[in-house]
């Protein structure tokens, strides 16, 4: 265990978090806010502490999977726990846990908040919570890598931790220059959808932090109805298409950027990705036709949860709280499902539920004819049968939390719904769930231990189960 | 594909459910009531028409993987279609489909009723309701193989696909003759079990119909509060020994009769089985102190509940719909559990679930020293990765049964916790569930789409997913 480069790499990872806080300061600044000094205080202090922590390299800078996973893992704890400290000690929100909870959904871009009344923060803190989720988007490590130039070779494994969905797919060969592509990419995505947002009038602030929320499929609102609040047809087309757009593989989108859109179509993810979206809207419509003045109501509401919940995102424009449980469960299943492997978006990814469909089916077909050989292939290649496995052991694990995080939040004797969603919606990243925690409801009246189990959920969810799972292992810390 | 042997046995099958209907004459003309002469009719023309299609027996008898998994499905089909008519033509359900759903709740061993008043059912179809569960409990098939002696290999396919759990363990060398034994220790328990509630004061028809439901682990009460009707501690302890018995792997019972009883406390599955039985009993205990006299009597309600569940049993003594949320819980996840493979039990199993969390841990491992060879041993043996495939392929399955059924009983707009627990009671063969389909509730004012989707996903659980879904491939009835 080179515990050594651990510590290193956390500094570096609190350097700039540092630097990072200073960005709400100026927007604190410019609000003529006095809360904006607290982000001066906590930003030097988490600035100086990495410094010291990384002033020195260490010799010895080869890790493996062991310090790969432990890096990530403690990485996102660790940023989250300084992340929190503006909000606590600026007695925006009152207790700490509240804080962490709150900061924790924002870098693991999944949008769940104890607040219940948001519009009452300073735009500083609006700021750094919807900037949490632009930074978590497309994992702070990766962020991390395009910007810390390293020897190559030691940034693979975390990269490979990081990337969410079953397998890792190289844009070009060297880490680091692809770590930089995605994040150009990224930037240039958010950029865009800011820039629709304000020709269609909203606010810059507006804009930006909503194009935050939508480019990590975070979905903090600023203000208390989320996205219902400007009631415009066009910011819901247009946060409709970046949403659906920030749930495909970045891959895809590079091949799209590059010409290759051929490429880009053949992806089976993709095509599996855009059936669900649009069978779940066609069939959420028609449900709830009934409830709008017209059928196209009903489909841009319907479009927008759809596209906001699979994508893991959590904004919201209508109640679908208030739905028929038939709307409101395929919303659930969405969760489960989540958006495309290689994306900013959370929960099981579609190409883990292709891959567990097709290899259920090969299975049946075994049985019939048992002498017959079944291999499975997905996006064009032979899977092998340890990726199968490891797929397999991650749903498995992934109960295994679930389960558990939902007896513990059961103590707390809430309804069966609120317990069961808040859990779901937590594990997958996505922000509202039903019953008290449902679009119009928030996680505040949860007890503390809830809400760390919440905040751990988040956390294993985000870091695709195994990194946080394998932070309690001691096989990982044995020599 | 085999089709004239498929018929065939399907004759045979109607020629012993006409026989078995002679039962609940018999019961019938004892307590003097009219209905009876329904189920002389219905058994007669039953009897007749398994004569007639199974008058000549196939020159080819060889049947195949194929042929065992669509004559397993079929047979319970039918069973059911033609088991359900009595309570029909007497008027006693009025629906057929009321009916239909009754008698796979029956044959399935699962006991969700639709009945609101059981009580006022005649003591003749009280009787083939319970008796339904004890003629299933054991496979109807296992119960058809110990009586029909056929050419050894004929049968093996069926006992196959019959027996529910992961790994078929085969008692002794030959399949007719292992079928028997199973037969026998299941009959010798039923009767200990009459024996034991007589003893207690319970009278010879309760006695009879409660240790079939006990059995056949289906929960099928004759009174309308269930065993709680009784309201004795002894009856309640000699049900709950009993299911926690029947829910074991029939191996190990006959491990212990035979004087191999060191050989069954090595059985990793029955460890477990107690385990969490053991766990779940306490938590539960603790958990529902508050709201009963004393702890004795909070851990005779919790046991009693926990050994019903697990063992999908069914009955009720205590209303644990009023109990707190975390209880709950438990006692829907010990549903999902289930019992041991190879006895009468349903649910995932847990050997299944034994072996998925042995599977993920050892990922797990293997992820963290990627060049360690790691291999999963289960009861002693090593586990081959087929093996392994095939669970999760169940699950896969399992979860894609669920998540369909849960959306077209959500179509019916009730709440999402009874809509969950219904499908989760069913597809476990358990019984009661949460909300309206409660301890206290039933499944009555469900709609006949509903119900018919329930019913389909008793016969799909209690057949092990695998049999019902191949009935519906196409592959399956291709040349």
């Amino acid at each position: 265990m080179n515990k050594k480069m651990i510590i290193y790499t956390l500094g570096q990872m609190l350097k700039i978090e540092g630097f990072l806080m200073f960005l709400p300061l100026l927007v604190g600044l410019i609000y003529h806010e006095q809360e904006a000094i607290y982000y001066f205080i906590v930003g030097l202090i988490t600035l100086v502490l990495g410094i010291v922590i990384s002033h020195k390299r260490p010799k010895n800078t080869v890790i493996y999977a062991k310090e790969g996973f432990a890096i990530v893992a403690l990485s996102w704890l660790v940023l989250s726990l300084f992340g929190a400290i503006p909000f606590w000690i600026s007695k925006e929100i009152p207790t700490y846990v509240d804080a962490f909870f709150e900061i924790v959904s924002g870098f693991t871009t999944t949008g769940s908040s104890i607040l219940t009344d948001i519009e009452s923060l300073t735009y500083a803190s609006l700021f750094w919570r919807s900037f949490s989720h632009w930074v978590g988007g497309m994992g702070i490590l990766v962020f991390v890598v395009a910007f810390i130039s390293d020897a190559p070779g030691t940034t693979m494994h975390i990269l490979k931790a990081e990337m969410p969905g079953p397998i890792v797919g190289k844009l070009v060969s060297k880490v680091t220059v692809s770590a930089r592509l995605l994040y150009k990419i990224y930037a240039v995505l958010t950029i865009i959808e800011v820039v629709l947002l304000m020709v269609g009038g909203m606010p810059l602030f507006d804009s930006l932090v909503n194009a935050f929320g939508t480019a990590g499929t975070g979905g903090f609102a600023i203000k208390n109805t989320s996205i219902a609040y400007y009631n415009s047809a066009y910011f819901d087309t247009i946060i409709t298409i970046f949403m659906i757009l920030f749930g495909i593989n970045f891959n895809v989108i590079y091949f799209i950027i590059i010409g290759k859109g051929m490429n880009a179509l053949r992806s089976e993810e993709l095509k599996w990705y855009i059936i669900i979206i649009g069978a779940s809207t066609l069939a959420i419509t028609v449900n709830i036709f009934h409830l709008y003045p017209s059928l196209i109501d009903a489909f841009r509401y319907a479009v927008f949860q759809v596209a906001s919940i699979i994508t893991t995102t959590g904004y919201v424009t209508a109640d679908y709280g208030q739905w028929p449980l038939f709307s409101q469960g395929i919303l659930v299943l969405l969760m489960f499902v989540g958006a495309c492997a290689g994306s900013t978006g959370g929960g099981i990814k579609v190409s883990r539920i292709v891959i567990y469909v097709k290899n259920a089916f090969s299975e049946m077909r075994r049985m019939l004819h048992p002498h017959s050989v079944v291999s499975i292939n997905f996006e064009g290649k032979h899977l092998e049968k340890s990726v199968i496995n490891n797929i397999h052991a991650y749903l498995i694990l992934y109960f295994i939390i679930f389960c558990t995080s939902f007896l513990i939040i059961a103590l707390q004797n809430i309804d069966f719904t609120s317990a069961f969603s808040s859990v779901a919606t937590c594990i997958n990243n996505v922000g509202p769930g039903l019953g008290i925690v449902g679009p119009t409801g928030n996680f505040s009246s949860l007890s503390w231990i809830s809400k760390i189990v919440l905040s751990f959920d988040m956390l294993v969810g985000r870091l695709e189960i195994f990194p946080m799972l394998m932070l309690l292992s001691p096989s990982l810390w044995k020599k």
